[in-house]
């Protein structure tokens, strides 16, 4: 059995512990039913319930897990058992594990805490994970915290409250450890065995002067291939990547990227030593942001909990249907004025979607190459022209090649020359337009500042419909009529 | 000067350096026309500038940065311009330059270097690095590689291509210190002290026996707070976290995320330590993947370099352009089988695309959620029911609530109160239908083991454009003719 336990990877582990977890609930419910149906009265049942040696099961197979497999044991399952489990959890894990669920699973488990559950579970959290929390945490309880808090940690709790959401600020932490260049490494090292356990991710330490300002970093492993009686001054790194507080934090993760960082300092601009930066903050960074994006790029507003109330996730849903509704209403509208054509060649109407469809997808693959290039800093002044040129040309090449494959379908299938020139000559226009609106678009927007992806693709959408409408009704009515 | 310099984070200087060299490419480019103008043969103009001021100048500008920071520079450079600075590099930093470039980039480079340069920059590469490299080298140059390896090496380079993409084997480096488990924490230093560098993201050993059987691991925080007397065996952790070669590298890095690891062990099934997996690949990993979704929902094969031919980057774009086509193709028919109805009543053609398009965005919102919860594991066989069930009920709310919207919308704008019926009644089975599709399409998909999120978009919206067509002009045939 050992054997076999060793050969078997984190992940395949990770997955067991859900599959128990579910085993266990499912054995309590089958009970539960049956004691049910002998019409035990609700309360009695529950009493005799949590003394059922599954229970205790449970119970004991929930001591075993790390807290980011409870996180995920709890996400994938509905909320009533959800709040079973999470009542059985030790309560020293309960910060860790409010910090590891999504956000709206985070919302249920703290509606079902009282107040004194809230200050016990975040008592024992660090500075930065509470400020985290803080957006969820009744007032009282974040008041009753930051009281609770010595002079230092409030006044950091403060300061990351204080900046706005995607700045460098926003992700540190502050488990940093700091030493004075003048000193030898065997006094490092000697602090270091008297100070215990490190900070989680600690690969350097931090060289400060007394006013607290960066001097430069040691990193752990020079610290373990050089000599004691060298001092810090002679090997530290004088120069290294540091970040600001109110920096970006897109361009902190990029850096981290680039430079294949662990933790970096976080300094002020009088160049003081304010926290520090983790490669953990900044994978949860990427990952959050990657999962935002496509949200939002499927009109959804939030991240929904799979069991959260119908009513819930239907609002959640409304803001970009609503937004699509009134687009879609307003782009058809050129149709209206083209009914008299339509009344005339019928065929119109089945040809007309296929037009402003195309024009969509071809904007859409230009806007994104423009976003993520926004996004990447490739743009520069000097490169744009050159990039609107390419763009256009490829929607000229495309305009012309699918032009004439639908140009033939259409002949093929209607027999009507003209109306095939016609769905031609407006494939071309279309695409050529469409690619003119996918560079405008997130360009203009990047240059008021606005966020480049945003609202882009349902603005494209909108106005490539209007237009394919326009352009293929309006050569018809002139060409055809 | 140094004072400003010292309160400047790494992302302002690293913008600096590209406003830098094109400033000095700029230069060079005016002074070349200047002469071009007095009309000197082309070859010795060429002469001529390779001893200008501004060469000099850009070549101790590039001497001075990091290979990230040329490789971003090289990536927002026309082709020409690329290639003029790739030839002033360092060739010390070819091959890791290679390795940080996009992969559009990469091949624009390459095909810029004859053999013994390809040979000299990934002479300096690890094995890892290598196998990163060996799908866009030339083959001779791969042989030549191989050859030119130690055993060791050619078999662990042999062993990381011989793996699929997107498993832990294909994200692996070779970078690991490993210890024996019966030695002092006093002698492991003395080693390592010998040893002189650690390998990047090195944060623990590896204790393995003789055999290569993973034992243990023993992180370096341990190593410097624990007294040097100790055995490792006595402070090694011993149920370590570790992949398995052949795992699924997105499990890899969601356990990376989930227990904030920096490096972990990567075994066989006999529990041989093979590798090692460190997080600055799993970022990439991140990174990659989120981009290639991005990348693929817009209809787009490939990242694009920004400066590749018309001709090249309108291919990356037609197969997606053709699928769409094909399906708009197909679900416009629907609208020819019902001409004579919209011969009846024209307005039917501007109200059409108002039901298709919400469906597609109901649909696509349900299967966004699906595919994410499919991918975070979190769908099991006894919560599918149930997610079913929510998903319908939210499709009829909103069918409910958007389709009256719309009716009444209709009513005002047509007077006409039987057509606002019917509109109302296609929004709301066409929502409901909607629903299901989305649904229905990824885990379809999944229980047929093929990826949920590819092409489930477009499949979905030509569905849900049928559907629409099919159902709108279908209940006005019934109830208004």
């Amino acid at each position: 059995m050992a054997e076999a336990n060793n050969t078997q990877s984190s992940e395949e582990k990770h997955k067991q512990h859900l599959a128990q977890v579910i085993d266990l609930l499912d054995k309590q419910r089958l009970e539960e039913s049956l004691l049910q149906q002998q019409s035990m009265p609700r309360h009695e049942l529950v009493e005799t319930l949590l003394h059922k040696q599954h229970q205790v099961a449970l119970k004991q197979k929930l001591d075993q897990l790390h807290s980011a497999d409870i996180a995920y044991i709890l996400e994938s399952l509905p909320l009533e058992q959800r709040l079973l489990v999470w009542n059985l959890v030790k309560s020293e894990l309960d910060g860790q594990i409010l910090l590891d669920v999504s956000d709206a699973v985070r919302e249920t488990l703290i509606s079902d805490m009282d107040r004194q559950e809230l200050l016990s579970a975040t008592g024992q959290l660090d500075t930065d994970e509470i400020a985290d929390l803080a957006p969820v945490l009744p007032d009282e309880v974040m008041h009753e915290l930051l009281e609770s808090l010595n002079q230092q940690n409030r006044a950091r709790l403060e300061s990351v409250l204080g900046h706005e959401e995607d700045t460098v600020a926003s992700l540190m932490d502050f488990g940093m450890v700091t030493i004075r260049e003048d000193i030898a490494l065997g006094v490092v090292l000697r602090y270091l065995r008297r100070r215990g356990e490190l900070p989680d991710h600690t690969d350097k330490l931090f060289v400060v002067d007394k006013q607290n300002q960066l001097r430069g970093v040691l990193p752990l492993q020079t610290l373990l291939v050089t000599g004691p009686d060298t001092t810090v001054a002679t090997v530290m790194s004088r120069d290294p990547i540091c970040f600001l507080l109110d920096g970006d934090a897109d361009d902190a993760a990029r850096a981290f990227e680039r430079y294949d960082l662990i933790s970096a300092p976080v300094v002020d601009r009088d160049n003081r030593l304010q926290g520090r930066l983790g490669v953990d903050a900044i994978v949860d960074y990427i990952r959050d942001k990657s999962e935002e994006d496509m949200l939002s790029q499927a009109g959804l507003l939030d991240d929904e909990d799979l069991f959260s109330s119908v009513w819930k996730s239907a609002k959640n849903r409304w803001f970009w249907l609503a937004v699509n509704l009134i687009t879609a209403f307003l782009s058809t509208r050129v149709i209206g004025l083209f009914e008299h054509t339509i009344g005339q060649i019928v065929a119109l109407a089945s040809l007309m979607p296929i037009v402003a469809g195309i024009g969509g997808n071809t904007g859409t693959q230009t806007s994104t190459l423009i976003v993520r290039s926004l996004a990447l800093e490739l743009i520069t002044p000097s490169n744009t022209g050159r990039l609107v040129l390419k763009e256009l040309s490829i929607g000229l090449l495309n305009g012309a090649v699918w032009g004439s494959v639908i140009g033939l379908c259409v002949w093929a299938l209607y027999h009507d020359e003209r109306l095939a020139w016609v769905m031609m000559a407006a494939m071309m226009v279309n695409l050529l337009l469409a690619a003119l609106v996918g560079l405008a678009v997130p360009l203009i927007r990047h240059k008021l500042d606005l966020d480049p992806a945003m609202g882009t693709s349902v603005l494209l959408t909108a106005i490539t419909d209007g237009m394919g409408f326009f352009v293929f009704l309006g050569l018809a009515t002139v060409f055809l009529l």
